[in-house]
């Protein structure tokens, strides 16, 4: 079956799913599939920490406002070194916060919105594709659950695919900028009380953990682990006293316990792909950049590149004409590399690697002394964390 | 022969000379030796750039004012990198600025106001030594010119004898902490008149230059090179051609050219010893740590210990008593490892490795783009380079 709109979305996420909804808003028609099924995203559990302009984005643009509700707004967090906390103060330095409000409920939030407006969002199909992507007539296609095939004619297409995302194959000579890092996040969720109301980032001769939360009776902890790590050879008596030891300090700080109702190995590994467009193909998210969690920023910049996109592909699909689709690469990159150094300096300021010697130790306690002490880099570290005034 | 002094100082150079002239302020005698002469210290050619404090130690504890006349003020400096230079501006940012002021003439300044002030500074001397630093009675002994051996009794030692210091031998269990660096500097002097008002800091994908003056006609320049490059290898027309590709750039930028006088390559290593006290025996400036050179610190760093020390020794060997000098090993580390991180901190985002990878190249541009591009990033630099604030 054939068929036309003027976008099309490879990948309904939240940076596919929200780029449809900005298009919708700005007039332009757009088809979105996945090859996941609705329920399939939902039990995906990421990110959970949104930018200011991440909140602002989902609430000014009419997705919703229940992140407003819902979620838990953090005016800083907890560096935690040397056995004592040191607070960045995000809305005093920078006067601006971040929102606690989990990755799979901002999907739910888009979902909900597309669905309520009439978007076409076409999930659980199979084999997602994108073609043509060098004219000015590219194409989309899949396969739907009845096994039809189905052409999409589009006047640009978009891959959101994440990570693994097929469609940056269709980019002749993409350049693949990557970094591995020497170990690995195991992650926890725990049925307990929160044992703090903000992030704590604690560096400590152990190696890193990150205290997050999730409700009032469900947390999210993490501890730096080797690459390799088998989660499930941990018992949980061996997991807490593992996190306990990561955050004890002078204050008497220990962690609320409870039953650990799942646990995974995240990897750590920075990548970006150049150019973010070609022809007429455009890359957002995942499919074009990943970052190591530490920073928070994966999702958030999934959508930045598409607050970007949509603008860029609203003036070149109107009057300004296809031109307009240069200025995508360079503006969204932007935004990528700084995110990608935070990220970067974030890990290596917080985590132990295997090849650090004494020096390397005693050199970052200072800089966390030179951050923490200093009314300028704890706003340069609060600007960055909260997502860059002039980027916002 | 044999005879007494309050404290008995290993090393003339500025540490060594700035503690005997602040101890004789505060009524206490000091007795230095060192094994070059003057004339041989007078032609180290060394650090040029002084801290605003380091400024203000020599002319406000009456060392001498020619800092003020024969300095020439920075009131920032230019980070250069795409091509393009981004200034940073000490002045409006941190009220502070830096003085470009040879260490060799800190070294004339405070030799002559010494002599001025009747110090006992004994150059030239052989075989200086330390001994009985774990007691209260630690002896200072050299043989001098002609052959005759002598021993000072001390209520305590210092060390300030450099980065080969002969004193920290006498630490038991000192702990050496280090880094070293995959390059190195090349450093030259020209007869040519200054191309910059200010430094200029270049990374460019030659790798990292450094632009800097010293008088009118005369002027410093250095570019990174590999750790173990011949300087006699290289012709002037090669040296000249590798520094300006370094700065070049949108603007036009050149560098104006001269016979080149000295050619040098200078090593990078970071190191801290630790404690920086045992018994009666204190370490000061390289004798306990060395930077390398891209923060500037070094000899600043050496002037802080020597401030902090005098004002210990001058309660230790008053009424608060010994026990006074346990302060000395924290404070001074304090800012030691800060500079530690900073000197590390400007090196890796400056220069170019043999091991990085193009994600770490784009990386150190996003970074630098948010150094320059934020207020606070730029003045936590500030604040860095010019001695930070809280410890001026």
């Amino acid at each position: 079956m054939s068929e036309r709109t003027q976008v099309g979305i490879l990948g309904a996420g939240p940076a596919g799913l929200l780029l449809s909804h900005l298009l919708h808003r700005a007039g332009i028609e757009s088809v979105v599939v996945d090859t996941r099924t609705r329920e399939e995203i939902e039990q995906t559990h990421r990110a959970g920490i949104l930018e200011q302009g991440s909140v602002d984005v989902l609430v000014e643009s009419g997705v919703s406002d229940r992140v407003l509700r819902e979620g838990r707004v953090h005016e800083g967090i907890d560096l935690r070194f040397g056995g004592t906390s040191h607070r960045i103060d995000f809305a005093g330095l920078v006067g601006a916060t971040t929102t606690l409000y989990p990755q799979t409920e901002v999907f739910v939030d888009l979902a909900d919105a597309r669905e309520r407006d009439g978007g076409d969002v076409r999930f659980g199909v199979r084999e997602g594709r994108v073609a043509d992507v060098t004219g000015d007539r590219p194409v989309l296609s899949y396969v739907d659950g009845a096994g039809t095939a189905h052409t999409v004619g589009c006047d640009v297409v978009v891959g959101a695919d994440g990570s693994r995302s097929e469609t940056r194959r269709a980019i002749p000579g993409l350049r693949r900028y990557s970094r591995e890092y020497p170990f690995a996040w195991f992650g926890i969720l725990t049925e307990a009380p929160p044992s703090a109301e903000e992030l704590i980032y604690a560096r400590s001769p152990h190696g890193f953990a990150l205290i997050s939360q999730r409700t009032d009776d469900l947390q999210r902890m993490y501890f730096q682990c080797d690459a390799d790590e088998d989660p499930s050879a941990w018992s949980d008596d061996r997991i807490w006293s593992e996190l306990q030891a990561r955050v004890a300090g002078d204050d008497g700080l220990e962690l609320r316990q409870g039953p650990i109702v799942e646990r995974t190995v995240l990897p750590f590994r920075s990548t970006v792909s150049e150019p973010m467009r070609h022809g007429s193909l455009l890359l957002a998210g995942d499919a074009a950049h990943t970052v190591p969690p530490t920073g928070a920023k994966g999702l958030n910049l999934a959508l930045a590149d598409v607050r970007v996109l949509a603008e860029v592909l609203e003036r070149a699909l109107g009057p300004a004409g296809r031109d307009a689709l240069d200025d995508y690469t360079p503006r969204a990159l932007g935004r990528v590399w700084k995110a990608q150094h935070f990220s970067y300096w974030m890990t290596t300021m917080l985590h132990t690697a295997p090849q650090d010697t004494d020096f390397d130790e005693r050199r970052r306690l200072g800089e966390l002394a030179m951050v923490t002490g200093s009314t300028a880099g704890s706003t340069y570290l609060a600007e960055a964390y909260t997502g860059w005034p002039g980027l916002r």
